[in-house]
């Protein structure tokens, strides 16, 4: 049975791709691996080839017969006909690691990019890791420092794909001290969650908005609501931030989040 | 006028020493530039020579007429005369990066030891810098990994010097990524804080228990007398640790804490 409730799969990057591939075989999971077709998209690398061979080993390795690699390096590649008919016909459409801003500056405004979008709501399944996983939110980070304290000129915030909305998606979280950016952002707009995932680690997001988590790593859940002061809208760029009140949750692999509620279960 | 009310000055390490030193600057406030005695412990380090001469240089610079470098390097030399002489004389102690365990390994159960602190309630300042940091506390860090999620095997404590009871402190916070591991710390017992300093920054804490922050970078406090739920007696070493409702707060210069009340202001 293919789970369809299940629309969209956030990797925090790095995922296992030679042991026991927990992640990838969860996404395996959501598609019928005899008939229904499974896209990768390579946009956001600058080694589409390197990366998309290197996917399509390890998906038909793991028994999913149709794979195919949409080939989109530039705008002009995203108008084209063959292109917009690939992804009519995915069932699961998996967005390769590289640079989050190469896939929004590429697809953005494309009837590419719009027929995604209506796919997500009739059940296509969306997969990111990396920066794939940042592209899927409404606001995406773009670039940050890491292991840095919170600045306000640490980070750079910009639209993102929007299968997701309201919350910020930070990846290889733990693995490049990444609290600090995501602090800023939750605590520039505290209506929005911050969720930051680590390495090999992923959240699957089902229809009525809880996440589950899965792999080796955790996820964190920044959640701004609660915030009594903070200095965000005062300061200058390279002051640090004061933020009072953040409430946090860090989430192991089976632990559910509520999106809607705001609230952690087991 | 000189501060005596504030006893204890925590920095979490790389304090400014060739700009305009202003977290060394405040270390000088706490003293009687012209007749006091500041005295260098550098027993954490296996360069004391080289720190030891360092530091000395630095605040002969800034007006302070009488230095000494406390020369121990093993627990005989812990017990030598002349050494807890020259404590005893001691108006402000400065302990040096380098290693917390050497601290407490070869200071620990000697008479220098007790009457250090003795000495601290007697209104001799305290001062420590990245592991003479983490040291001040009842239970310090001793090592963990960085960059990682949280998990019990990244974490080792054992009994610090105890000039604060209560906390845990971690130092050279974002810029080694050290969240996850004190994260671990304080779910392991909530009812201790988790106070991560990051570098050039430092808290300056009061005989009435409240902290103040100075320094270029952030100060973050993770209280977890909320946590509704954790994992951390149940899972192995090397498992993920999930904890929810953890509460946080990002202090920048100027900011304040109050430690009995849990409540931060400015």
């Amino acid at each position: 049975m293919i789970n369809v409730k299940e629309g969209l799969i956030i990797i925090g990057g790095a995922e296992d791709k030679k042991g026991d591939k927990q992640i990838l075989r969860e996404v395996c999971e959501h598609i019928e691996k005899e008939n229904q077709l499974l896209v990768i998209v390579t946009v956001a690398t600058e080694k589409p080839i390197e990366v998309g061979n290197e996917y399509t080993d390890i998906f038909h390795s793991m028994g999913v017969k149709n794979v195919s690699v949409l080939d989109v390096e530039n705008r002009e590649d995203a108008m084209r006909t063959e292109n917009i008919e690939l992804i009519e016909k995915a069932s699961l459409i998996f967005f390769t690691g590289g640079d989050q801003l190469r896939i929004t500056s590429i697809l953005g405004g494309t009837q590419l990019y719009s027929n995604m979008r209506r796919k997500y709501k009739e059940d296509c399944v969306f997969v990111g890791t990396s920066a794939g996983a940042s592209v899927m939110s409404d606001v995406m980070i773009v670039k940050g420092m890491d292991d840095e304290s919170p600045k306000k000129c640490t980070l750079k915030m910009a639209p993102g794909l929007g299968l997701i909305y309201g919350v910020i998606i930070d990846q290889h979280f733990a693995q490049r001290g990444r609290v600090g950016r995501l602090l800023v952002g939750v605590a520039e707009n505290p209506e929005v969650l911050g969720i930051g995932i680590d390495e090999d680690t992923s959240i699957i997001v089902n229809k009525q908005n809880i996440l589950r988590v899965i792999g080796s790593g955790a996820v964190y859940i920044i959640d701004g609501s609660n915030i009594s002061d903070t200095n965000v809208s005062e300061q200058h760029q390279d002051n640090i931030l004061s933020i009072f009140d953040v409430k946090m949750h860090v989430l192991k692999t089976g632990d559910k989040y509520d999106l809607t509620d705001r609230r952690p279960f087991v």
